[in-house]
């Protein structure tokens, strides 16, 4: 697609610096910048490279347009503008409405007739699926599962069943949902299951990464909210709640019933012990395990950052004689009172 | 499902406080029970939510019983009566046995005429599959598979090949079994890979989570015994043994060649390196990594709980320093000797 | 496959000490050795099963090779000559050239005469696939793929879109590559998708694993250079560079930007945050967490090994009061000052 700048400047209210008339058709990093490309500066620290950047435009803060020796649209927030500047050049791939003909639907699923539904899915009874919704190939959506309008998923998603997606979501491949959560009890032959009966409910703009698992509900549902944000190989266990507009990057574990409030954060492996409820605005680190109920808003962490084997290992040894460094830290201070310190 | 409190109080060999021919029908919680739902205090800490629930019946303990405004079911094990009238409550699907038309099944697979195999289903040469299989949708069966009785493949389930399945297990979608594991050798040219020629054997009544991994053995088998929980993302390399009823949350990861024994317990993300032993009713805590082999039942850890950024950089800073306070103290004593302390 | 002893000795430079008539047809490890099954001793500690294997021949290093009781192979590198015999006992299943007649095939992919589509596969708009291409059943190839020479998708592998895969790879089952990084940019009412616009590049002789993920580039590409191993449920997030002959473990996690050198190794469970540079020959130790640049080769690490939880509580208790016990030693050093120590 390719775009005046006039247009995005009118679109987006940049303040534009240049010719309204000059074209971009793609995006680019500064450093990779070509003819036709436009490009964006969020961090002031990487100014520098405005000077030798071959993109035709950039988007960059008021503060940081001087001196820059190509077209400049200023706004307050350029990584937000350059994302929906991009969204403009790069649009979605449109698709035909209707079933391809190896899908295989049950008789008993609604699916709206501006909705696509790939090759190779499988639509079980009692589906419902929305308008303009796009049912990538592979996909398995089953028994009692409702999609709604214009949310999309991308290919070889699966909703076992009793799934209910909001509007506008997106789906990665391999993503399941609706699989039984982890229920077990105890007896003396071994492990009964627990039948998992409740439901997944993700609710509108929520977008979600390839090969991540969100359980079933044990009893009542697993939740999410609007506008939530989960990437790849995430768990996401029987009975959580995420709160509208929380984000976890890829590795995230959570486990059973924990509850997360609206607008956190978790870095890339961060995990929740089970039944621990977080509030709204907690940041949790990268690998860190939150084990007790957080209350207030802040950042969360709990790891060593990796340095030598050989120097690490010294601390470890250290860490392990800690008791014993405590006891000789004892006997110095009888000592010293012996000696009327 | 509609049961008498009369006939599960037969069946599972329950005292009845209340009316046996009043009828339950779904389980709740206590806090959203509703007409005709059933629930079960399981931790007497919660025994005050008795007093306020709207389920028709609750499963407790005799001690938990008295001044309960509802029926009660008296077990020994709530959870456990609980888990067995749910699954009353709530069958498996039925399903007809056949093979659909859309499967591709090679002429040398043996499948039970009661074994159901769904559409977009592919079955490799010389697969057989047991009495009362199911075989869920898109699921991929390979070479030499074979499939017991009453066993259930969710959806989307891959036997990549040589994968033996005993009877009723379940294994849910985007599960894959019978990868290679992970070979290779060194040479001056790169990595070549090790051939992995050995195979997957599961044994009865296991469950297996979501995009779960098994790998194949090397030489000889990925043994998974009778009775094992297996969660989500969890990844099991090459040559790993796991003894009866143990049981792994979810993202656990163990390295080739483990030998893990019974009734073990793995809190979620907890790793094990490669070739180490671990003996029967070892319970691993969340996150921890286990290097050694353990020879004494009990529960190991070796994991740090989450906490503000702030003390958390605070607690790391003096850790790092950890080597220079043993210093102080070594002066410390010095100068105590010294001084005749 | 039935081989000769001298047949392997020749092909593989080996010094036979034994019948160079005997042949083998399979491998197995010392201690399950059979009748006509070739086995290694790549570690000198277990030389001692080599007095007791069954096994019709083994591969040594000269230096073990002494009082072996069964025909020897002597190789510099046992592992590495084992490696290739099994490749030649047990050669990769041969397929029909040609396209499933269940496949789905865009009229514009353009597939060489000797490749072979599968069962199921999706083909889409603009894909290359090339000579001797195996991609297995229940694959989806997305537009604008190319797939080198030689290539195999074993099954149910997903090309979500303009991934570049070079020759000779292998891909496992479940893994997912190309799909959209994790760019979100914040706004008032909530995450704005940043799209993902770059490309998978993906390099010759390249291994990956099951159920991993492998992000397409925010801008750029996300690029695995040739003959990187990795294994199951890896994250590679966006715009990730992994230099040649570089291996990591199952359940590693990259995150987006990171650059990794040449012949590094990840030790499973490790991560690196993102932006990190990580130099060549650069070993990651287990589920070690790298948070900064690393410029000199060598080993990295930051986990604490699991032990008993009594243990290991009362050290996280004095981990705890390092603050004060650094306080306490403090003031026993002012007390010695006092006393003139």
């Amino acid at each position: 697609m390719r775009v005046s700048l006039g247009e995005l400047a009118a679109k987006f209210g940049c303040e534009l610096i240049g010719d309204p008339e000059v074209e971009v058709s793609s995006v680019s990093t500064l450093a990779d910048g070509s003819p036709g490309s436009i490009s964006f500066l969020a961090n002031s620290a990487y100014k520098s490279q405005l000077q030798v950047t071959s993109a035709t435009a950039v988007v960059v803060r008021k503060s940081d347009a001087g001196h820059c020796p190509v077209c400049v649209l200023i706004a307050d927030d350029p990584y937000l503008t350059y994302a929906r500047i991009a969204a403009v050049l790069y649009p979605v791939k449109s698709f035909t409405p209707g079933v391809h003909a190896s899908a295989v639907i049950s008789p008993s699923a609604r699916i709206a007739e501006s909705a696509h539904i790939a090759a190779h899915v499988v639509v079980g009874d009692d589906v419902s699926i929305g308008e303009n919704a796009f049912v990538g190939p592979g996909s398995l959506i089953g028994d009692r599962c409702e999609i709604g309008a214009s949310s999309r998923l991308i290919a070889k998603v699966t909703l076992v069943q009793d799934v209910f997606l909001g509007q506008r979501n997106i789906v990665h491949p391999g993503a399941v949902l609706g699989a039984d959560g982890f229920g077990n009890a105890q007896s003396a032959s071994g492990w009964v299951k627990v039948p998992q009966v409740g439901r997944v409910r993700i609710g509108d703009d929520v977008e979600i990464g390839a090969n991540t698992t969100i359980d079933r509900g044990a009893i009542g549902d697993t939740v999410v909210e609007n506008g939530v944000r989960i990437d790849n190989l995430v768990q996401i266990a029987h009975n959580v709640q995420i709160g509208e507009h929380t984000a976890m990057a890829a590795t995230v574990g959570i486990s059973g019933s924990v509850v997360i409030g609206k607008r956190c954060l978790f870095a890339g492996r961060a995990g929740v012990s089970g039944h621990v409820t977080i509030c709204d605005d907690v940041i949790v680190g990268a690998a860190a395990v939150v084990t007790k109920n957080i209350t207030e808003p802040g950042v969360y962490s709990s790891f060593f950052a990796a340095e030598k084997d050989k120097t690490w290992k010294r601390k470890v040894a250290r860490f392990r004689r800690l008791e014993s460094l405590n006891e000789r830290v004892k006997q110095l201070e009888k000592a010293i009172k012996k000696n009327g310190g």
